[in-house]
């Protein structure tokens, strides 16, 4: 049995995978594929709007929030966001926490002034930088709620004045937050919510509209709003199994629920990570992410020995990000909290013998 | 057992169909999904390389050109083709030869001048506009090889100058093509290639570089060609089943092979729709295409007894376009000539009984 620490696309649920399996072969027993079928059928309408319905439920959307499912990933939503929100002689404000938020704020540039009012890249990340004055004047707050790659995470968001848009593809449906609080919140399926191939997004009707410039179809919010995500041809597996996974997020009691099991979860392995002498964390620890929990070892030297072990474990995808070296447990909510033992065992057997 | 004629997503074959849902419980044996491996990871990076690998020698396609796997489908395709290959002084040039043809033009207005140089508009698209001059001073020429709602296909290029761009979502792949006379070939794959959820694009990369406009990277050809359809997470299903069935056009002789196959099917069912005195099709004779036959009835009132009968047979899909009316039959390359005969004999009894 393979433990899946991957950072994404990551672990999904056991029974979610036997599901999506059967239905590439025959689909709810209608004799054809899901994979066959037209987008405009009534099976698969019913799936979009299960899937919206769930999106709705599971955070509690509430009114004058329309949920749309993209293709493109969260690097398309770097671009959609300022091409639908910037005014060419407006400004965006942008908190740069890591590699992503980089990218984003790029994109913004070719659509209007950027404002970086805050950044942690002189210490490679290893902090969420919370000391900045949101300005009333920028057309919105960028802002990216986990990073993968360094493990942080905004644990408590910034009052703002202006519309929040938010990446949360590494910690959607981890955790309860407050949609009435943002604009935009955008996240790719491939951490906790689906396959990759479909992009989240809940987006506040009535910050558009406000911008001037000619938006084509495709990356026009409004044109997807009104199109109901089918503008175009949706990516319909992906977006299949990402109902299936939130379906199973709510037999599993919901994000609150879940949010429990990850805490307990990141608890278990940060106290080992604390506690070996032969590990350490990497991040700031009021930052530290429920979702990527990356380490080190006190001897550099040691980490190949230990990755060998855990591949003899089965535990997998635990690599650090090359930009950060050493290990980055990813904890998505589909991983049990048995596989956090099986890793917190081979760290403990790995210390033993290397003493 | 179903017959499906839908126009897209289509038919699928179902040996690829078989190895897809075993891929998505455990992929190659190794204890994990295909949905939960990384895209980085050397499993993923060999299905890309086959992929790419598989469209180059199906294509024959020539040196000096890259091969795509994107996301957004043909309509993101109909705004970053003018994001990249239309200055805003210049002029790019459309041949309207239906709905989609239009969308894609409408897109490119947003960038530059239009000229639309012919159009089939007038007759509600039932012939392919052949009588035009390409201006050797626009940017591109833009083409539909074959429009899905009419039921038309382009069975001969025109010779032009100016670098040709072809919308081939509903026939790559179904005959063969000589890919050196194109500039940039697009193809959603949800037809005769694969599933909802990515987008071919076969882009000659020296037609590349030519515009001063910014462009947001994931709409950057040069990006992607860059990141070897890697800059972000890419629909990694959604590639996987287009590798399959490629390699199933492969095992069954590759294109040529196909377009046979193609050219028989289609003759079985237009030599019926002529003969049967009670069908008629309904676009110019020369222009037919050889992957949707259109067609309604003499006598409207009979349509929906007709689709009754087919209902009953396991004919699936056939439902012609809203704006066309009566009968689709999308015969792509997965499509057996077995389920032709069940529908040309569903005809022939539907004629008989209602003599």
């Amino acid at each position: 049995m393979k433990h899946n620490f991957g950072a994404g696309p990551g672990i999904l649920p056991h029974e979610v995978l036997k599901q999506a399996a059967a239905a590439v072969v025959d689909f709810n027993g209608i004799g054809l594929s899901l994979l066959e079928i037209s987008h405009r059928s009534a099976e698969f309408e019913a799936v979009l709007d299960e899937a919206v319905k769930l999106v709705k439920e599971l955070l509690e959307v509430p009114e004058g929030y329309s949920v749309l499912f993209l293709q493109g990933g969260a690097s398309t939503q770097f671009a959609m966001v300022p091409y639908n929100l910037l005014p060419s002689t407006g400004k965006a404000a942008y908190v740069e926490s890591g590699v992503w938020a980089n990218k984003a704020l790029k994109e913004a540039k070719f659509f209007g002034e950027v404002d970086v009012i805050a950044s942690s890249k002189e210490s490679n990340f290893t902090y969420i930088p919370k000391d900045y004055t949101v300005p009333a004047d920028a057309a919105y707050l960028h802002l990216t709620s986990n990073n993968t790659i360094y493990g942080t995470q905004l644990h408590e968001f910034p009052a703002s004045s202006i519309p929040v848009v938010c990446d949360m593809s590494s910690d959607i449906f981890s955790r309860k937050i407050n949609v009435a609080d943002f604009g935009i919140i955008y996240a790719g399926a491939q951490k906790n919510m689906g396959p990759a191939g479909t992009t989240l997004v809940i987006v506040k009707d009535e910050i558009l509209g406000k911008v001037d410039r000619k938006i084509p179809a495709m990356l026009n919010y409004r044109v997807q709003i009104e199109g109901g995500s089918m503008y175009n041809t949706p990516p319909v597996f992906a977006i299949y199994v990402s109902m299936l996974t939130l379906n199973w997020l709510k037999s599993k009691g919901g994000v609150e629920a879940i949010a429990k099991e990850n805490k307990a979860k990141s608890k278990v392995l940060y106290d080992e990570i604390d506690r070996n002498p032969m590990f350490k964390a990497v991040c700031a620890v009021e930052d530290r992410s429920d979702m990527n929990v990356c380490f080190v070892m006190e001897n550099p030297e040691l980490e190949k020995p230990f990755l060998k072990l855990c591949d003899e474990k089965g535990i997998v995808g635990i690599k650090g990000h090359r930009s950060v070296g050493g290990f980055r447990a990813s904890i998505y909510n589909a991983l049990p909290i048995t596989s956090i033992y099986v890793l917190v065992d081979a760290m403990q057997e790995f210390a033993e013998k290397n003493k």
